[in-house]
């Protein structure tokens, strides 16, 4: 039907969606692979959107009374011992660092030297560590809740590795709290999955869906796990955050025990949460599309970039002047409550610099020539539009309804990516139905299938192993807003009480 | 002649100031020590001051164009190797990755598991990893200068540590930049020094002395290594940043070339450049006196906490909410371009309430009773001032004041610490006055000698090595801000052109 338009990344999300994923990352220069195996390179535009995340995360920690702390990067193996699935869980992915020095070797050369008596960790989470400070930190319930969260590298050694999504090394924030019930832990585990929550949908406009994962699918240790799961453009899920009850698993093995009210001694009940780089992977397959990056306003590291256009070296001095201004006048500008961020690109290369600009996904561009001045205008172009679609605006009016743009651009990437939701979710109640929807019908694209069923689950480990085996589909939650409803599982045709949400994920 | 007054602090820092300093950090909760042998825990007290200075730091940085990135904390021992002085000057003290992972052994137990085919160091520096990028990341001059920081944690391990000062991982950040000549380097250098003497004198109000670090003491690698040094309450200095001109030497090494502008190649010029957490030490040792820490307003975690006083319960109420109302009328101020950080302590303790903060460093206690509400009145302590030396002021004096009463405050302590500094720096011309100086009084408290020496020396190795030898007393740097003056070196008598900074040092 229509042509085959030229686009700035090569291949399209319908070509190759893993190999867009990789040019996006490139073009956008979000980041770079490194020479160490796994670990990535953050790039100052990609960084520059983790501080965001970060600002505006720590933000809302603190004022739900959380305060930053900092824990060792090392674990002594015998405290990753003391918790049994936890150190099951992270014992095949562990750096392990057995030497503290380098020493000449027999041929000349640097070896290890300086064998340690117990090998460390470099922690892959650190709840066995900070477990450790917080047993000497409280005796009393005046002691609780202890709130704290740490901003960190973790290191998991990943076979597979894939920028942004899976990494051997990447940053993050975990969050450990120690609470006097079992009651007061599980409502601090639902208040920080609705932190995250906020920060997915109204932040990075990713729209996320609530619940707890099957005990299959759990943190190793935990009692709950709770998170939120999104849907990117190639109908895969990806888990956006955790937050884990911990009951008082973590508070025996570490010997969290404080006195009670009544003078008895009780153990600690513990919670830890954590969101990480793995967001920026999560708002590239979200938002892009086969021009590059779409970054929503409020996260955008640059929300405006200012282009002025010199024809004639005699025109420099006026547009480079009315640009600076209007830079000026954009930047006394507040949106969501800080300054407009407002970049101007002085180079003189032609168009490429446009596209240099909607590749990094920059949410509005404004071109500034000297015919715009004399009619006092500018001409602007939004990043969720098609590049070729702008429009000319009297500055007074722009400067007017910048604001109330980026407002619109926020919400257009919101309501966009829950409608591709909803169109990619399914209920399904036939075992045959669900098979053919999980099925990729063209073995050259093996990645595209139908998204996301909402069907039954009897709640047997048996029924989501074989999902798991035949389809490579999990459950990616039980969801929390769901209503209750009698109906028979997908697998076995067994009872339940309620949908779960299946699909495959990163 | 007057009485022994009781402390907060045992034992004081004239009895034992080693043992102080450790008290002081205990007793205002900054940090902890860890199981990890050498790593510390730094406490929410500790972490929100290293905030602080992060954010001022990092606002400053930005300002002169540079940008945040981050790169793998895992470095391949073929890459240290690359500049020899380098991994020289490191390898003695490298946490060194051998296995990726964890594995059942014979008798059950976990040991490391899949040997790594190279060892990889945990980052003490990164110059090897970054210039990896760097290469990659310039071709032509217009890619130049690049301006990179690093915000991350790293580790030396240090046989003899200390919290804060010489921790085996510190948290910090460090500064790459390539310019495309020489001199353009140099100025980088010299810019960073003086972010790093903003940092310590206006905010940290730490009065330092800048200059350059002799061919002994550079880091390993640089052809020029810029230093602040601060005067600790114990006489001794504290280096407290540096910033290194590379030269072309990590260039080279990592071969980060460009294109010039008239076309032909040539290596970049390098700097880098770098503050820590032993800022946090700098700070302690500086202001802190018998009582515990004395925080500099600009950087205190809470510049204000406010005390409310029930002795009977039925004034409660009114109490808290005279308090609440105060915190919200001193928030809405500004002080150093934010808001007034203030707290309300409402624990029922007693007299233990005040000397926590006492101890922790608040500048500003305000207590509040029933007294003073119907007097509309609020009564202060300062940190700075004895504690029993509190004043009443009308509350609306005080919130008109109390910008001013934090400036002074913070003017104070610098005046004080450079008024510490010079009266504990002396001009030396002769050698047996020099050792005299250096040599500990008192046998029982080897740490109490003179101070900083004026005094010249030659430029020569071998005089610089036999005082150190002698009294363990080095150049901390050739000053920039001293008179050139021709004069005989303090060891050989050999000619001199200036006077450089000899001390013992952390």
């Amino acid at each position: 039907m229509s042509q085959k338009l030229k686009t700035a990344i090569t291949p399209t999300r319908a070509e190759d969606y893993p190999e867009w994923y990789q040019q996006v990352v490139k073009a956008s220069d979000l980041a770079d692979r490194s020479p160490v195996r796994g670990c990535m390179v953050i790039k100052p535009w990609g960084y520059a959107l983790w501080e965001n995340i970060q600002r505006e995360l720590d933000d809302m920690f603190k004022a739900t009374g959380v305060k930053n702390a900092y824990f060792p990067i090392f674990i002594p193996l015998s405290f990753l011992e003391k918790e049994a699935e936890h150190v099951e869980g992270f014992a095949k992915e562990c750096a392990v660092v057995t030497h503290h020095r380098l020493e000449k070797g027999a041929d000349g050369k640097l070896v290890p030297g300086g064998l340690l008596n117990e090998p460390l960790v470099v922690r892959p989470t650190s709840e066995t560590i900070i477990g450790d400070s917080f047993a000497k930190w409280i005796s009393s319930h005046r002691d609780l809740p202890l709130l704290i969260n740490q901003w960190g590298n973790v290191v998991r050694w990943e076979m597979r590795t894939r920028i942004f999504l899976r990494t051997s090394e990447f940053l993050w924030q975990e969050g450990h709290t120690a609470h006097a019930t079992a009651a007061e832990a599980q409502e601090r585990t639902a208040l920080m999955l609705s932190v995250y929550t906020r920060l997915a949908e109204e932040f990075l406009a990713i729209p996320v869906i609530k619940g707890s994962k099957t005990a299959a699918e759990r943190f190793p240790g935990a009692v709950d796990t709770q998170c939120i799961e999104a849907m990117m453009q190639d109908c895969k899920a990806l888990q956006a955050g955790t937050s884990h009850f911990l009951g008082q698993n973590f508070a025996k093995s570490s010997n969290i025990r404080f006195q009670t009210v009544d003078e008895t001694e009780s153990f600690a009940w513990t919670t830890s949460w954590g969101a990480s780089t793995r967001l920026i992977g999560g708002l590239i397959m979200t938002h892009g599309d086969d021009d590059g990056l779409i970054l929503p306003p409020r996260m955008a590291p640059e929300q405006i970039v200012l282009l002025p256009i010199v024809h004639k070296e005699e025109d420099r001095s006026k547009v480079m002047a009315y640009t600076d201004e209007l830079a000026l006048a954009l930047k006394a500008i507040h949106f969501g409550g800080r300054p407009l961020r407002v970049e101007i690109d002085r180079r003189d290369i032609g168009g490429a610099r446009g596209w240099d600009w909607i590749k990094k996904g920059v949410p509005l561009r404004v071109e500034i020539g000297p015919r715009d001045i004399s009619n006092q205008a500018v001409f602007v172009a939004r990043r969720d539009k098609p590049h070729k679609d702008k429009q000319a605006l009297p500055r007074t009016q722009f400067l007017n309804q910048v604001t109330a743009m980026l407002e619109e651009v926020q919400a257009g990437l919101l309501e966009r990516a829950r409608a591709f939701q909803k169109a990619h979710t399914r209920t399904i109640d036939v075992l045959d139905d669900f098979y053919a929807y999980f099925t990729p019908r063209d073995k050259e694209k093996p990645e595209i299938h139908g998204g996301f069923a909402m069907s039954h689950w009897c709640g047997d480990r048996t029924c989501e192993a074989r999902i798991k085996e035949d389809l490579t589909v999990t459950i990616r939650c039980i969801p929390f807003d769901v209503p209750q409803e009698a109906g028979q599982c997908i697998c076995c045709g067994g009872p339940s009480s309620q949908r779960v949400v299946f699909a495959k994920a990163y």
